[in-house]
């Protein structure tokens, strides 16, 4: 077990009828928000209305930054900055899912730095100060509501890169599984195939194979996963399955997941990166066509023992290729797709999009080469 | 799943060598500081010098407060909060497992409470404010390094109580592994008791029976104490999994395994605090005595749907029987005592322990009457 620093300083609160608790909380990091949302899915479920009704009864007054993008960009991300300051905002609230808090994020490091908000993507600068944020989360996925991390897309660079700084953990997070009973299958299954693709990054990618503890915390949430998936898109309306999705993505990158591997590495995130970065496809989608193709090649090079244990424990399933076709059968039965193909993405693209990857790679100091990016993608075209 | 609150803003450093860096993290908080520890083992194991070392490294003067008692007494952290006091210390660090810790809490509370202490365990006044505390831990069980929480008895009155408050977590918890690689079989066995037994109070007392991530967690964590308790015991001086059992007890009282099941009950541990309030009995033998004659209680009264889901999960076994056989076998492999009479203590006094339960029972306001916790002596006889 390799040494680590934990803290996780965000505020859940979590379960039904629980929106309206973020007013007062709110009321006590400021006088005026920024109300960060996307394309209006808030307004349908009525999260925005309870919600904007409990900032008006706590005092706190709002600035609206609608139409956050499923990957945000930098463009509109810049317009949030700008807005945030030109209304001298002193606390943002975000409603909606992981997009939304990234944008919310970065809006809320970019509000209190003098320069552009891309330069703590690129590398550029660190973040050292934000506003405080709000959240409430309506789509289980990215963990964002639990974690210092954002990501955010420069449409003109075609990059899809990440932020990270304690700052950038919100103050409270309001996790509401009934806003989650509305959401159609493909964002359960993205979803899914996302708080998987956290569990197993740092879990595949250490050296130390004797991290006990976390082995099974990892395998305790991917099982919840699961079995929660399952459940959900048997009976959409089961709360208690919504329920135990929320609180299980939320653990699963809220560092908890990662405790003693010796750092973290997330070579499938950085080959999906690329995919959302240059195609119109969803995180969870490209994960779940990129994972089981990184497992193979896992396999070739790192040998079976990771994925015999993950696949015993997870799936019930006896040995690493077993494991692998779990994944794949899991990731199809949600309803992701699990090739390029599946997804419209030519395989005449696969240099253009490892090309792409090696932005991250590099930024990141990955030991990661494009012909072995490339290689991963021909595994799953 | 039922609503819930989570909040936890303890900063731990796990790891080898990691002792050191409470030295700068103290001294972010003040200049002089009551230095709690018990009867002389961090002396023994390098942990004195070591911290002392990095507390005058960093500018932090401090005054000592030894002698802290297996199961921490009120005079002893009334001598605490009037040394504290006189010396005008801004701080409090402590080094050793969980007595010295929840002392060391108390007497955080206690130096900054116009009033006794005590008040605080005895519902007389809330704890909202208290000395910046910071920890070293060097036995695995109570989990108090990452919580908000500590128990101190009361010789006078022979009732073991307990404070709770968010002022009372530790700002910074230093745990590296090594320093329990000395530690006794015994204390190896109590911490692992203890362990288990915070994780079975709300997984057993929970009325709502679908909290699947929950139970996956819990789950994972008592897998992981049983695996570590084994491997220590044949060896020692395995790091790894001293550092799986360390971090596995800490996880199993920071609040993460009663997330959803609805408010936390403790029955088994009420029953316990008369124990070691009137015996010269450790906090964990106390568990392994109560918590299999408990178990025998909740099956005839709850049934043994939860008994057989735990069994089959930790232990491997079929049917709640087997599952109680499987903590009495765990608990005697560890070498921890399963009956009254295996401690010394007879089946007469049983009226005389459960009188004295009452006491805490009452104030907390749970539901279990005298008759019902000398039900579940009896069994333990």
């Amino acid at each position: 077990m390799q040494n680590f620093n934990f803290f996780n300083p965000v505020r859940i609160i979590f379960g039904r009828n629980t929106i309206a608790r973020l007013g007062p909380e709110a009321a006590k990091a400021g006088k005026k928000a920024l109300l960060v949302y996307g394309g209006g899915s808030v307004k349908q479920n009525g999260v925005y209305n309870e919600l904007t009704a409990a900032l008006k009864k706590s005092g706190v007054e709002w600035v609206e930054h609608a139409g956050v993008k499923p990957n945000p960009v930098l463009t509109h991300t810049r317009e949030g900055v700008k807005k945030a300051r030109e209304n001298a905002c002193d606390l943002i609230v975000a409603a909606g899912g992981g997009s939304v808090i990234d944008e919310a994020k970065a809006i809320a490091a970019g509000a209190k730095y003098s320069g552009d908000v891309w330069d703590f993507f690129c590398g550029k600068a660190a973040v050292k100060d934000a506003l405080p944020l709000f959240t409430v989360l309506t789509l289980p996925a990215t963990g964002s509501e639990m974690n210092a991390g954002c990501v955010v897309t420069n449409e003109e660079l075609a990059q899809k890169y990440s932020a990270h700084g304690g700052a950038l953990f919100p103050r409270v997070s309001v996790l509401d599984p009934e806003t989650t009973l509305s959401l159609p299958p493909a964002q359960v299954a993205n979803g899914a195939v996302d708080a998987i693709a956290h569990l197993i990054e740092s879990y595949f990618t250490t050296a130390d194979r004797d991290v006990a503890v976390t082995d099974e915390v990892v395998h305790a949430l991917a099982r919840s996963v699961v079995a929660a998936t399952t459940r959900i898109l048997k009976d959409p309306k089961d709360y208690d399955a919504r329920a135990s999705m929320m609180w299980s993505a939320t653990l699963a990158l809220n560092g908890l997941a990662g405790c003693g591997y010796g750092g973290t590495s997330f070579p499938n995130h950085v080959i999906e990166h690329s995919l959302s970065a240059l195609y119109d496809i969803a995180h969870g989608a490209g994960l779940a066509i990129v994972m089981p193709a990184w497992f193979k090649v896992h396999l070739e090079k790192a040998g079976p023992e990771r994925l015999e244990k993950f696949g015993a424990a997870v799936f019930g399933v006896k040995g690493a290729a077993a494991a692998i076709e779990a994944f794949e059968k899991f990731f199809r039965s949600a309803g992701a797709p699990v090739r390029l193909s599946e997804a419209g993405i030519p395989a005449a693209d696969i240099p253009r999009i490892a090309k792409n990857a090696m932005g991250l790679i590099t930024l990141w100091g990955m030991k990661l080469t494009q012909a072995e990016v490339e290689e991963v993608l021909r595994k799953a075209e």
